[in-house]
């Protein structure tokens, strides 16, 4: 038995997010059918990151365990070919059979894309959010500073998650611009449920003027999601990749 | 009346290209639906460039007549309303009602997109052709140079066009990369039919190695469809912009 680590890329645009769900076409569910349908025997992966419903990946992962022998760096090619073309695993290789893709020290990567013009671009409705509004970037860089470090972000931390320990660190949150198109690239060592998309649509509302950056010193001590912004759209969010310690 | 000038924006993907055919959905039968919708009368666009099937628009350029009496600039809102979300309309505005959008001096621009890595990345995979293989940037710009100015493309023609007058003037050709993407923006006085894609299929041929760039003198020179590279897919090109005299 040999446990096989998968990098895995998507278009979450049709997809109810990756974590398996009675009914509807998930990543998961459908790496799952692949897999079995390419070993000839029932394998299910343990993935990385649940990236909910429309949002996509670049580098997510995902390991199973097979008795299969193909080598193991030709398994991506292989299992591409059985995959609906809005999927493709990017590598795969061979990990030692406790290596535990959620039980492993990592930093992971996110961007939030946002166009901002005054019309939508149909190119780039799925991957972007479309923001109509002036927005300042300096003002944005100046709050994405008061994130950096770690700290609690429950105010960040949609209100339906359960989970107890709300420290975070996030490494880097850049505000890059190309053309019309702004992204919010951040590294950070975990996330918490909504985390990302709640930090963007609170950076939003600092960048159009309805909040002030120094607002966000007074957020993240109030442990409460309602003093943070709006969740921004699912479809802006990418899972750009997640770096884990060499085994 | 008044004759619009209507600036389109779309993802070709869903559609069987510009031009209205019997039993498809075209850009050209969308705008008409919507437009005579909007305004109450019959209306019928006459569209700049007949782009094929899968290409996409950032500006392609349409005109129409209309008794209408809506502010010229605030159509453009109105019609997005009515329009699916893979065409946007990105400008509205009122041109002499001799005004054709084929009939007058223009500088096009096209950008063909080349995905150049060794997996297919899903968001990528509408908009840019997936090339697997190594790519020399330095031979395609030298391949490049010999199409800058007034030549006969001919050899660049789809063989199934009729037109007689195979000449036409590129005035810039520029090959640019951006982590694993790279684009062809090629601007002209006017493009033949596949002229673009040929293009992007002769210059990968040179970049890949099967062709020297020298050789794009001998294939202006034979006049001969057969002479170029294959014609690149349609998923890889955008018309990006047409730049008009102002009147």
């Amino acid at each position: 038995m040999r446990r096989i680590r998968l990098t895995v890329a998507y278009d979450g645009t049709n997809y109810h997010g990756w974590q398996i769900q009675p009914g509807v076409v998930t990543i998961e569910s459908v790496l799952n059918e692949a897999l079995t349908e390419l070993f000839g025997e029932e394998i299910a992966v343990i993935g990385a990151s649940r990236t909910d419903s429309g949002v996509h990946a670049r580098g997510n992962v995902a390991v199973f365990d097979t008795e299969g022998k193909m080598a193991a760096d030709r398994i991506c090619f292989a299992l591409n070919q059985r995959l609906p073309e809005d999927i493709r695993v990017q590598d795969s290789c061979q990990v030692p059979s406790d290596w535990h893709p959620r039980k492993q020290h990592c930093v992971k990567t996110y961007e939030y894309k946002i166009l901002n013009r005054r019309m939508e671009l149909p190119d780039r409705r799925l991957y972007a959010y479309f923001y109509y509004y002036d927005l300042d970037l300096e003002r944005m860089k100046e709050a994405a500073s008061y994130l950096l470090g770690e700290h609690d972000f429950k105010s960040f931390c949609s209100a339906k998650s359960q989970v107890e320990d709300t420290v975070r660190t996030i490494y880097s949150l850049d505000i890059l611009k190309e053309g019309d198109e702004i992204t919010l690239r951040i590294r950070g060592n975990g996330f918490l449920y909504n985390m990302v998309r709640i930090i963007a649509g609170t950076l939003l509302n600092v960048g159009n003027g309805r909040m002030e950056p120094e607002e966000l010193a007074e957020i993240l001590k109030a442990r409460d999601r309602r003093a943070a912004g709006p969740t921004a759209p699912a479809k802006g969010l990418t899972l750009v990749g997640m770096e884990y310690e060499p085994f």
